[in-house]
């Protein structure tokens, strides 16, 4: 390791990156205070509502804060809002510089954390690793400007974009590793949404399962016409997240508000005979849902992409050829007349699980 | 580099590999020859009924030869073929020692040149390398065992599995460094083979055309009933290597005649109305066509992967989502039930030509 900025960042981004999942809405930040060669404090934002990652340092370094450098992963917040502004905590105590990784994204703050730490006299430098927190906080970045949850849409397929056979078989697909994969996203995201044909045919729980205990995402079923079966698991499981559904006013009234009496939250998006996922997601953000992780059936994820709601896509491929024409695609919709127009990944990436080959990427829709 | 066993023997293999493709079904093979601490000899197997790596190393060795240990990446061979028997040169020339990285499954040598060179008392090392050599001949190693060639397959398609728009655009899918790859591809392998559509669609010439120039493939159509326009470009060029065609008897006969009459090849491949595809791949290997480089469109594909006549899968997938029911797949055919049954891919390893991610395998059918 040499010692410079870069190092000290990586620092403070590593345990960002550690309390992704655990942050709800709030962007997630690590912050490392540095003086005369020795690292005396260091704190990462952990829940929303309890203390900022600069504050935390603060208080590790106690004295020892007086002249020292602050590695900061975002902007410090100039605003009161759960918790005082960090920015003048930093004044207060009497840091000498700040290292800003990147400024914050929310127009309560926007440079003015930066600013104020400059009209006190402090030394600060912005950009070190700002990409590398930008992407950290791709959810974050998204939600905090349009109110809008950040969607991931996650696949599991044979290398023919099957997600089971012709007579409906998929289990299993991926591999062990691929499925634990899986489930640090659920640890990671707010939310987690399929269409109601996933509920009816396999049951699920929904939840987050690795080798170690985990945040449990909100359950998020679109169901337009309200056929979840009463006795699905989503509904009747307490240990996870409370349940959300998604239904058009098309759907019976009887059964809201049977659903209605045992506690599930039965949000209205639009008339038509399917959900308008659109209005949906507005809504999920109205209720602080920042992050969804889409495991849908096709035709789910075939809609939130042809709405261009989805923001991240995780293509997990099994090194299997099912075939079958009537075998179900992981990604179902209209689709394009002309190869130009396609949807394509921007900043594409390529990883291994066991044996499957897992692409991500940001798409990129045509104007 | 240590100076072992290996590092002469993943020179000898470097040398062998650089002629991939221009052997015909010969086996690529590279030697080198080491006295005292010095190469003193190397050699490749460069075109078939041309000098064997071993003679050609024994060529530049001279009188050097004498003493010396042999690096040859294949058992040399015991046989009077088109040249005189290999391991005869290697013990009259005085060499002392040779260094095999793996027999010759060829049932004309199989170890018997490997007897002959310890029946004279040379020492004899087997197995250096021995899985790279076996990889760097998979084409010969079949074809010599069974007459029938080796057939890779070839797909370039979006991320949802798509080889066009539903309206039929494919113009272009992959990068232009996947393109130089497929030409790589082509150069390597004896034949390339479409279905008819695709000559009917697209008019190819189906050469090889790289930056360089290359060997060029063996132009084979498979097109049952002869609908092959005359004015076709695989039929009118003749810069390229002939094309076959290969048919049914449903085919009309006077179709047939033209097409002969013009000095074209019209294999006969059973009765039905698709061409009995093992009959056709029997036929080509007859010919001495020992590596083909399947093209075809998803139908071609799904039927040669359905009668097991793949080997090798290419899956090349550019970062693109196109959608569309209609939209042709890489891979069509009946497909199986059970998820279990699903072929899946040996020893697969994944690569990437600019933004495509390229999926390379071996596939495994289930008894």
């Amino acid at each position: 390791m040499l010692l410079n900025d870069e190092a000290y960042m990586k620092l403070a981004l590593q345990m960002a990156e550690s309390a992704l999942g655990q942050t709800g809405i709030n962007p997630v930040v690590g912050c490392v205070l540095v003086k005369e060669g020795r690292i005396v404090g260091m704190g990462a934002h952990l829940k929303r509502g309890h203390g900022h990652a600069e504050v935390l340092a603060l208080q590790m370094a106690g004295e020892e804060a007086k002249g020292s450098t602050a590695y900061v992963t975002l902007e410090p917040c100039s605003h009161y809002g759960k918790t005082p502004p960090c920015s003048d905590r930093l004044i207060e105590a009497g840091v000498q510089r700040v290292v800003v990784a990147t400024t914050d994204p929310n127009p309560l703050v926007a440079g003015t954390g930066i600013a104020k730490l400059r009209a006190h006299g402090l030394d600060v430098s912005v950009g070190v690793l700002g990409e590398e927190s930008t992407k950290l906080n791709e959810a974050f970045n998204k939600f905090i400007v349009t109110r809008m949850p950040f969607v991931t849409m996650k696949t599991a397929s044979t290398l023919d974009g099957r997600i089971a056979s012709k007579t409906g078989d998929s289990k299993w697909i991926t591999s062990p590793d691929s499925r634990g994969y899986v489930h640090t996203l659920r640890h990671q995201h707010q939310g987690i949404l399929v269409g109601v044909q996933t509920v009816i045919a396999d049951d699920p729980l929904l939840s987050t399962r690795g080798d170690l205990p985990a945040v449990q995402p909100v359950r998020i079923i679109a169901d337009s016409l309200l056929r979840v079966p009463l006795g699905a698991r989503v509904l009747t499981e307490q240990d996870c997240q409370p349940t959300i559904l998604l239904a058009s006013t098309q759907a019976p009234a009887e059964r809201r508000a049977a659903l209605e009496a045992r506690g599930i939250t039965v949000l209205t998006c639009g008339d038509g005979p399917q959900v308008d996922l659109t209005l949906a997601m507005q809504q999920l953000g109205e209720r602080e849902i920042g992050s969804i992780l889409l495991e849908g059936g096709g035709r789910l994820n075939g809609a939130m992409l042809e709405r261009r709601l989805i923001d991240k896509l995780v293509l997990m491929f099994a090194p299997k050829i099912i075939g079958g024409a009537a075998a179900p695609v992981n990604i179902h919709f209209d689709g394009f007349a002309k190869m130009d127009d396609a949807i394509t990944l921007d900043r594409m990436s390529v990883e291994q699980f066991g044996p499957d080959v897992c692409i991500t990427g940001y798409p990129m829709y045509k104007s």
